[in-house]
């Protein structure tokens, strides 16, 4: 299994979700972005990070109640304590909105111990002062009541699903303020480099559609455009 | 925990899911009926055994493949050869159902090998054969496209959410013409008996009922009508 | 306000729910057929009679319990008690399907009463007991858990919303085994009339079509046709 | 573009929607089924014919009015004047089943024009009687509500979706009672062809499997269990 | 009944929906916050109010016209003009968004009047104005046409579901920037006091954590946290 | 055909959606505003153009790769090369959301070419670029991955559904910060001239709500309210 490199994460936090999605459809991976997770942390940067998971069911009212908390043993609280640094908790809540999958406080503890971020498919509380922080959190939408209600947090570190996306334990997670797209560790590095020459050549693409050039010959590019990149390239981008 | 007594399982071959949710909304649990999973096998006897797993999570093409099925170790194929005699095999598949997670070569399989009954929350496939099957198979719908489409097999008797109810292996799986419902398994015994006694007195409402009564001061019953439904017993209920 | 007669009585039991919807979007109202209902008693007559409603509000753990049904108030038993002979008992569920709005023992007690049928948007538990019911009984699919756990009945005939449809009691309420339709009572007369005179119209568009001849100038009719329809009535319709 | 020929019809004629889904599967295609299509007329036999199309866009209250039906040149109407004998049409209408896409009369006229059958992803009226036809007819459900209030019929015989798969005119459209599969033309009879094999050799696993053979090893076959079966097929498949 | 005091409605004016459901959920009430429903007036200060309400029931094209709004009586138009100051206009739509249920102008009326703010399940008009409004509005989204199109207004201040949730007129509806919760008047004076002291306690945790405490041992307290939470509380809380 | 009048367009830069529906509402227009779908530049100008359409059906895998972007003639790229200066490019995506419908680098290339805007009831990649740009672009929520995994981009200017409603080429499109309005372009002219006067009117309204007038008599008027208007008029409207 490779490990990402320091250069691949350098690009995917400057990459876009969008285009990543493309590098995967090149590669037959059609099921990437997360449906409905959104970022509620709205100036948060990049967020870029292998999974670290937290599997829910649906809860029971004899299983999930508040005493749940007391001890060190609660899978969700054991995934906020446990989360390496730099990785990314991602909660497997089966799309369940109605409630928080998570709060203000754990957010914080997450943040705090070096986490990369959070991203859950289910509901999230305390989002107006989550939405101030300046840390990536992803979430399926604002939600007031406790987890307990509708979740039984029970695995770690398992493969899970999130917003109808496999998570497999180290997939590299990326979001940006589009959504977030799950990539397969194996494949991190070489995806992150191609996303990064695909987005050098579209920034040449805008500065030629700005200047009046139609889409046809330019994207997908002509011989006569391709030509034009290459003396772009060796011009050197401006910064 | 308690195991199922032969009394309370025969018991429950003859009670209903109605009768079953009601006893467990008495005990405080709301959530135990499946939302959206209905008998295909229309003519199958009553479904009761404890539960044994299979968790999906959401396929991904590179992984879920057809020849993922070669060899004896796709979970799918496992539970098939592994349910034990007398239980249920129930499918989490996270209520997907626009593919199958199953069909009639794994349910006679399944069936052959002496399992109770299969409940999915997903599609199943073959279902115009499985109809005819007189044996116990409930799903969320139809659906053709094979499994490996939407599904990854993952999981063998881990807990699970199936239909939206939590799932522990073990719980006793109950289901009739009307439906799934989900009993935990350290008190399948008392709500069997609870319910067995429940609709003795329910039948001998609907005699009431028939003969005129108002369902005030007979369901729930008044002191005149408890003392008729003990004299009633004493006379023996007609079989 | 008018009364349903006699002959306009016998007249809807006899046409369907897609000849009055035809008759209402004519006068101008186009929703009028209840989306998801089900007839759930396979083989009952057609339903027709005027509406007498329940109305439900979501419940609340402490004021929806086992306990309301003691004494006579609960408005759901009253509805039962009190639904006029003749009437038909319609339920606002809201569309929550999760949970029953009623079972067989209610459903036989609104018979013996001679209600004319009951429709509700809800969920229904002991449907396999309901199916063999030759009264007509409309809901919008199995559901076993009790009403309480989703269902706080309040009110009794009020106007209502079922199946996403204005139903105003007194309305008349007409199902067939496609599903049920409301009428508004101050022209429930004339389109009962008008939706008879129009099927037996499409009764000679039939033996018309099944001779071979086009829709083109027969269905809607042009002049010949209209001519040789009139001979038809003439020769007197056979029975 | 290849034509179906006759062997491949009667081959399709026989076999299931799921085997036909897998092996589609096999060819790169995942999206074949159509969604939440089921089949009207419950006794029909097999459908199999090639796509006439029809579709429909938004009703828009001015301009889809009962007058539309007058004379020769509603798109609906020429549909089913114009399908050819031995092709199925299929009506997109977006998945709307709030209201009929057509009824018993239009239904009647395609049969005796020699259509082979209709599909349509919206509701369906007069479905009653439809029930009762012994002719492939599938809809999204039973709708009493005329089209017009939905549906403006737009066009005949163009590229369209149809329960969420995409239908090109010439497509062979196939049926059972799971549902609807659609082929691409141009690999129909490659299809048809495999597929029967894949059921011939299926009959022989249901056979392995009666006589307790485990799903390891025989399905998918291993080299013993291939060899078994050429020993079977030289056997002769017991008609 | 108890009457909201004063000191109470401070402190609901500065606690969180999010603490509030976890009190509610202490007393085992789990289905207290509005699902769907968001702040449209996004500066708005936080809702704090006794409900009275307005039911809506799905319209019907001869009653529902533009001419129901002359004269005094429609009860859209009753609501706004009889909410008593300092009450919340709560509105039941049905979760029906797809038109609004009131708009800029009436919105301006209820402000002016002195009513605490407005919360409908419905869609509202106007919303590029009324989020400019410094007075709390919240809706189930922007939805320009008009109400009559889909709703009948009927009743004034009777129990209704809003967001799926029960609303008894009295309820004190509480929103902030996440949502609305409703909380029973019975025990809004209670759950004022604990929210507000589970929010002292939380600032204390937020502090500890910041300061790189655990969340095991902190929230919930074991008995070290706990003394010197207490220790702070003698030092008093920084303003 | 009416073409807009300058004077129309005026009108409509500045009325709104609200405003719109009610007048198409008393034309008998009942669904006329686009559901789901949202404005994505945050501060762009009022949106008003004629509409020029792209249609889309459900994605093929075999057809609908990369590859079909080479050339010039893939209908989305024709669309973005094809739709006049200040015309609408309104986009049929059949609500699916869970991939884009277009990206940034395509919406910079219509805004060069000088058309009014873009409006999808599909998802839009690029977001976060877009809701930069200072003109008008419409859809139903961001979604990274490629329209060409759902999408098959297929005819150019006939008529669609977007969001629900009808759109015929040529109708005029308007969008405000509320959503988008369809206006049949034969009724536009007269549409737009009541819709700028009934907005003279509300702002007298307004002005007098804020004084204190009730909603009774003032909304609408009352003899006494429409001379007070008239008089307002002769003053003449402060800018």
């Amino acid at each position: 299994m490779d490990k990402l490199t320091n250069k691949a994460e350098e690009q995917l936090k400057v990459v876009s979700t969008a285009t990543l999605t493309t590098q995967l459809f090149k590669r037959g991976l059609r099921n990437v972005f997360m449906q409905g997770v959104r970022r509620v942390s709205t100036n948060a940067p990049a967020l870029v990070g292998p999974a670290y998971t937290l599997r829910n069911i649906p809860a029971r009212e004899d299983l999930d109640h508040l005493g749940v908390f007391e001890g060190r043993s609660h899978p969700q609280r054991r995934a906020i304590e446990e989360v390496p640094p730099g990785h990314v908790l991602v909660m497997d809540c089966r799309g369940e909105t109605s409630v928080a999958s998570g709060g203000g406080i754990l957010m914080l503890r997450a943040q705090v111990r070096g986490a990369a971020g959070v991203v859950s498919d289910g509901g999230l509380r305390d989002t107006p002062e989550i939405a101030q922080m300046n840390w990536p959190v992803y979430a399926a939408g604002p939600s007031a009541p406790t987890n307990l209600i509708k979740h039984s947090a029970l695995d770690l570190n398992v493969p899970i699903g999130c917003g109808g996306v496999p998570v497999y334990p180290g997939d590299i997670i990326h979001g940006d303020a589009e959504g977030v797209v799950v990539i397969p560790q194996e494949i991190a590095n070489e995806v992150a480099a191609d996303a990064w020459e695909q987005e050098r050549f579209e920034r040449f693409v805008v500065r030629e559609v700005k200047a009046g050039k139609s889409i046809f010959g330019t994207y997908p590019p002509d011989d006569d455009t391709r030509a034009r990149y290459q003396e772009w390239l060796k011009e050197g981008e401006p910064a």
